[in-house]
């Protein structure tokens, strides 16, 4: 069967950087042509091995296939999960994960997204997330403030936690997090989540140990997340780098404020 | 801070019970007007005691009323959470939960519904769910298929699962789905759910054990799951009813086949 909603056109503000916003443009466009020819089953077929070293679904190839078109008119070089790193002679990277939440858009269920980072000089400039099925996007430059912010929220017990989902070793950090806040949620889709979280919708998201992470799971948030007044950190403390090795992995906190972050890490790592 | 995104007027189908149609627009106009109105922490504040014996949150009351009044203007009977059952002299009543997952409603997590089913006689006839977010909706009468279809799946292991998050004594049977099934999410939104589940974009859904559901959290899964080729149960097997007793609780689950439901229950249950 097809999903059969439509993909909207993403509602983005005028001043992104012109490569991401073609980039974002091309990857709802791409994604909602894919729902069109293809049913849920053929959306899903791992078609290729990413740069990533994890198997690459025919959705994630679609969508990436476009960005990377629209990338290289754009003349901007390319760091993104299936192609890994495309080198197009210029002075700006686009970091992009292309399908973030690849399960959830192979299958129809509504919470995957673009994200992207503009990078110059190894630095993060700018940040775009688009959720793939309403259009809405947050975008954030580096150091300025945006117009929504995190709810700034210090304490653990009580709050409102987005969870990367139970896996095998991280089950026990998972069930002190679980016990401590009030509502928990696993959305399956580390952008969107850390996007809820810039927004004041949810006090923090983590993966409690999985190191499930890779750059482009998380580079949207590095921008994001601070400029709303939030943190977002390595579990383990390891810093992030904008490096071409894909094999690199962190378990990503994203937290209203560093106390929150501070009181999440306690708690998985007690 | 309050919620800035929009609530759009629903999309729905022409053949949509007039009274039915109008309570969900209602309810859709009604959470918008809030989230404008009121920041989040005024949204979730507990303005009174509701019929179904849990607080009652500002966002539930504002949205219930304005069902009230469309249900009046139809001359249909409500049986709704906080208000209980309202007598305005018809053969129909609506049986209807205002905003489904409230809690996601009033913190912004764009994850809550309108759920409604028109019941005569005590049969439900035709139910309708509306994503406030989004605008989309599901809808179906008792008996007739839908165009949407489950998908058919029969085996837990590898299947994709929403579940209702974990809470004090249902531990053990979440773990006990969640390592079997592929992925599993946790939406908070038990309407939502049961209609990704009718939809085909998710397997099957449950609350492995917590009796958290009242009969309007289940009423528009009991008719749309079915009629999608899905079935609708209780963890131990308890009937639906619809009398006025707010009191009753069940463990809903909702599975692509009776197969798969079965599979779910013995896990929970083992």
């Amino acid at each position: 069967m097809r999903i059969t909603w439509p993909v909207p056109v993403p509602e983005l503000p005028a001043d992104v950087h012109p490569a991401l916003a073609a980039t974002a443009r091309a990857a709802s466009a791409a994604y909602g042509a894919a729902r069109l020819a293809h049913p849920r089953l053929e959306l899903r077929e791992e078609v290729a091995d990413g740069a990533d070293g994890t198997p690459t679904m025919r959705v994630d190839a679609l969508v990436e296939g476009a960005i990377a078109e629209a990338a290289a008119r754009h003349h901007a070089n390319l760091l993104s999960e299936e192609a890994g790193f495309v080198d197009n002679g210029s002075d700006v990277t686009l970091v992009i994960d292309p399908v973030d939440g690849s399960a959830n858009a192979a299958l129809g269920v509504p919470l995957s997204c673009f994200a992207g980072v503009v990078v110059v000089d190894g630095t993060p400039t700018e940040a775009l997330t688009v959720w793939f099925d309403t259009g809405r996007s947050w975008w954030a430059r580096a150091g300025e403030p945006t117009p929504y912010r995190t709810t700034g929220r210090t304490a653990l017990d009580g709050a409102s936690v987005c969870l990367m989902r139970p896996k095998r070793g991280t089950e026990d950090a998972w069930h002190r997090i679980a016990n401590r806040a009030d509502r928990i949620r696993v959305l399956c889709t580390t952008c969107l989540e850390t996007a809820l979280v810039a927004e004041g919708s949810v006090d923090a998201f983590i993966d409690p140990g999985s190191d499930t992470h890779r750059i482009m799971d998380l580079a949207a948030a590095l921008v994001t997340v601070p400029a709303a007044g939030g943190v977002l950190v390595d579990l383990h403390g390891r810093p992030f780098t904008f490096d071409h090795d894909l094999t690199r992995r962190w378990s990503g906190v994203a937290a209203a404020t560093p106390q929150l972050a501070e009181a999440l890490i306690e708690a998985a790592l007690a």
